[in-house]
């Protein structure tokens, strides 16, 4: 089927249930970053496989919003289509919201799967057309009804995550997001994310691929839990564990009824952006709603003591394999084929050796030259270059262990490079050394840290268009809330025990593409009259590409932070590489 | 009359009026930073005579609010009344709003004079007290009506600010807000900021000590233009300029009347945050209300290139007067008696003496040793020490010139010092270069800013509790908005000709107090392929104190900068000198 014969059939649809115009976007009922393939509806309809991307149909219109990542691929993948493209962000395009209220009049209805579009969005919507009389149908699902062949939604096992991981039972757990429910005078809490489902009820799964989480809902009361999921993915042994620990296990589909006889006079605490409108819906209206962050998205960002001494064995594993990774391409660079798709897949296979190894945590970034200048790369077939002895190799990768999430990027030199090259480099690399070395005062935010990040790019006309750095969660997501580091105010401190990478980085098209990423753990240090300062305490361990570093930029506190860094990553690496990796390493992070 | 005398008639009329709880607070109709005296009713009813604070009497309490800064002399000042102080910020001390929502009951009412509360404020008490029945009474002046000896509204002369220094006509100004109106389908723009309307219409006088404003209003339509006024301010000339530049002239009082009578239907920008609930109330009921920034502070905030010429002028006259203070201390702090006062008293002086001086821009803080450590501290009679030569003395003074308004904090060593002293001012010192001499992405907002001053002091387990910079006006306010440099978010860029000051500091209670203020005006950078860079033009020019720094502390750039500046110092300012001082200036510009 084309995609117009596609478009064409929801059209048929949209007449039959009287829509005017059908809005198909890139989300599962969870709002999760990434989706199961069950959930790309919008791929589907549209021939659009980028992961961000907006489709709305009427009558006579095929649009798909998508942002400057995927404007090129976007326009290659449209092509054969009625689709129109608009550009977010470009000057002239309006956004989908803008779109329908310009273009839609009284009498019209918008239609779109209640399930996978969230309150926050539905609302809105509504607050951008309620000068016109436009009506919401949200009970069908069109594209489910048309789409044929289409994946189901994943059946993976659950597993528990044992307590010598996570440190905390999920009674525990549970009984801290009592503590946090008890403070707001709520009854219920209603939880969509599948990460905090996961890391409360302390279960992984499969379901989402390199997101080791399970596709549930929870529902939290004072003296009730709830899990909502497929049983068949629930093990005696998982089962065991959870009635143990006092969860209620329900079928995923109950959760809506269940919300619904909770009865009114209730308070419940949810996040709109997270609670799809459907089961928004299901919420009886007498309740009173606290709309927050989740309770478990701020507790489970803050890593108790057994979680961060796991991180600290995770990331030593994920240093090892990354080390021999960078070991056997620097001697086989110049002797055999190797090409970004090749590359990516030995740096796979020896992450998988690795003790504990459950998967990679993101699609593997394996760029060479100028197509590392594109932040977020992904080799494809036609793509695929073959690596050659200079210029800038960039590798951005990382694991799922039982004892934690990694996630680094290292660029390395793998011949000669020129003076822009190294000096940019350079500059990556005191702005990397500028924030991770840095003391700041308890209470301060992500935002407030940034500019130290990018200050020396600055000093040189140079900045990196995306944010400084992102949560890291527990054998769960690799990006994850509340916190971050970034220019957009984030009102949320970086407290001690939270997880943020350090991501600086020189991108110049048709040139060449440097990042240097580290993961950190926010720790305290000194107390003065000032107040307590905190400080980060470094997780990653790799060398950082001596060859790239133009010495005479640096300052002599700078050499010293490299120095140490290096010290430490021969003395944590060294008794796990064979004495020819450990000849190299030693070399690789010899004092400069 | 005692301060329970006071309290005690008040309570009198609050009884005959049927007012459960009365709120004074410290504002005057226009939300101004400073107030005049005749507006001081919370001072008068408390005793309490710090710049911020709010009363709330009911018929058996009294109690003040007031902020950290002032609690030791609330403390003092509220001794012999009946009054309570409750410390804001400080735990286990509700808001004044929290409170009457805690002690209030249902058919209670609450007083307050309509005129001197923001709409901003009344509304947030709506939203705190919503769930009772509590109604508002808010048509009395009742300290009013018992303040015998009151103050009168302040009656100065209103003069012209010449085209020469504001480089726009009253009606091209009024021709831009216009434009902006237009782009918002605005009819009226309400404007109730004295700085905002002085600005508008080309206008100064004296009706604030230090802040050359007229009480009054404003009224802009896309065809007229209003300034409400107690006409005897207004004289010929004046009248005449206004006429010129189709500005009507109207009663003060009149303002009411005149929006009541716009008539429904229309769409009125204003800030609530500015205009006071009496004045609020007077907009027909159908109209649509804009709330935001007043156009005119978005305005005037970006200098234009005669406003910048101009003050880069003013502020050659202020460096030359404040160089010509240190230099007399410098020389005579060993052979006569100088204290605090007597010394803001010869820097008044010899700031009264250069052209175009109209009036101090705001108290001279004039601090000795300890007394420093308090970031806003004003001597007194009592407080007044003797400057010995010995430790340091911090004067952060400025000026009102016709051609600019100027703000500066030099700290200079009168003597020996110790190592601490040293090193925290070379760390201030550093702080202060940091920030003025980066380059920084269009784009950018104050508070992203705020971390490259901070960034030096932390290193080092410093900070200080204050914002980085303010903006600054143009024969107006000394702190302007909308933009700034401070940690709290502020959504406004830093634009090509906002002026705004950099002022980081160290403060050890018992010990010291340091901080070195300039200001800066915004100016284009390089353009790159990662966009267009800004940087600061440094306006302010007076000598940094050499002898207070630790030169092994500093990079060789923060020399450079150092040497550089000092190198423009003594150009700009030695012609204006005598034999004597040049030669001492020489010494004290001198490169290290």
């Amino acid at each position: 089927m084309s995609i117009n014969d596609r478009i064409s059939k929801l059209r048929g649809l949209m007449k039959e249930k009287g829509i005017t115009a059908y809005i198909i976007p890139s989300s599962d009922p969870h709002q999760s970053e990434y989706v199961a393939d069950h959930y790309n509806s919008r791929a589907w309809i549209s021939g659009f496989t980028g992961s961000a991307g907006t489709v709305v149909v009427t009558n006579d219109k095929a649009i798909l919003w998508t942002d400057g990542r995927y404007f090129i691929q976007a326009e290659e993948e449209l092509k054969d289509s009625e689709y129109e493209l608009f550009k977010l962000g470009v000057e002239g395009f309006p956004s989908y919201m803008e779109w329908l209220r310009d273009n839609l009049g009284s009498g019209d209805t918008i239609g779109f799967d209640g399930k996978v579009l969230s309150q926050f969005v539905v609302e809105n919507l509504e607050k951008k057309i309620q000068d016109k009389n436009i009506q919401f149908i949200s009970e069908y699902d069109l594209v489910g009804e048309i789409w044929e062949d289409r994946p189901n939604i994943p059946k993976e096992e659950t597993f528990i995550h044992e307590l010598k991981y996570t440190g905390l039972s999920a009674e525990e757990k549970i009984g801290k997001v009592r503590e946090e429910m008890k403070k707001k005078d709520a009854d219920y809490f209603l939880i969509a994310g599948l990460d905090d489902i996961a890391w409360l009820y302390n279960i992984r799964g499969g379901d989402v691929p390199q997101n080791p989480v399970i596709i549930s809902y929870g529902l939290v009361s004072m003296d009730k839990a709830y899990l909502f999921v497929n049983k068949s993915k629930i093990n005696k042994e998982v089962e065991e564990y959870l009635i143990e620990n006092r969860v209620n296990i329900e079928d995923y589909d109950k959760i809506a009824e269940i919300v619904f006889n909770i009865g009114e006079d209730n308070t419940l605490i949810l996040n709109k952006r997270k609670i799809n409108r459907w089961l928004y819906n299901s919420i009886p209206k007498g309740c009173k709603i606290v709309n927050e962050i989740d309770i478990t998205t701020k507790l489970k960002a803050v890593k108790n003591e057994t979680e961060i001494e796991n991180q600290r064995n995770a990331y030593i594993k994920d240093g090892v394999a990354l080390t021999k990774f960078l070991y056997w391409l620097d001697n086989n660079v110049d002797k055999e084929k190797i090409t970004e798709i090749s590359a990516e897949e030995k740096l796979n296979g020896l992450r998988s050796e690795q003790d504990g190894f459950v998967d990679i945590s993101f699609s593997t970034i394996s760029a060479y030259g100028p197509n590392a200048a594109m932040a977020h790369y992904s080799a494809t077939e036609e793509s695929n270059a073959v690596l050659k002895p200079k210029g800038f190799y960039l590798v951005d990768s990382g694991g799922q262990y039982l004892d934690g999430t990694t996630d680094i990027t290292r660029t390395m030199a793998l011949g000669p490079i020129t003076d822009e090259e190294k000096k940019d480099f350079t500059l990556t690399l005191k702005g990397h050394i500028n924030l991770i070395d840095t003391k700041f005062l308890e209470g301060t935010n992500g935002y407030q840290l940034d500019v130290i990040c990018r200050y020396p790019l600055w000093q040189e006309g140079l900045d990196y268009k995306h944010g400084t750095g992102h949560g890291i969660g527990f054998l769960l997501n690799v990006h994850e809330g509340p916190h971050n580091i970034a220019a957009a105010p984030n009102n949320i401190e970086l407290e001690k025990g939270m997880v943020v990478s350090i991501e600086p980085g020189v991108y110049k098209a048709g040139k060449h593409g440097i990042r240097i990423e580290n993961i950190v753990v926010v720790d305290k240090d000194i107390e003065t009259e000032s107040g307590q300062f905190m400080k980060f305490e470094t997780l990653s361990f790799t060398p950082i590409d001596l060859d790239s570093i133009d010495v005479s930029l640096l300052t002599e506190r700078e050499k010293e932070w490299l120095n140490n860094y290096h010290q430490e990553v021969y003395h944590k690496l060294s008794s796990y590489l064979s004495e020819e990796e450990q000849n190299w390493l030693k070399d690789k992070t010899k004092s400069i």
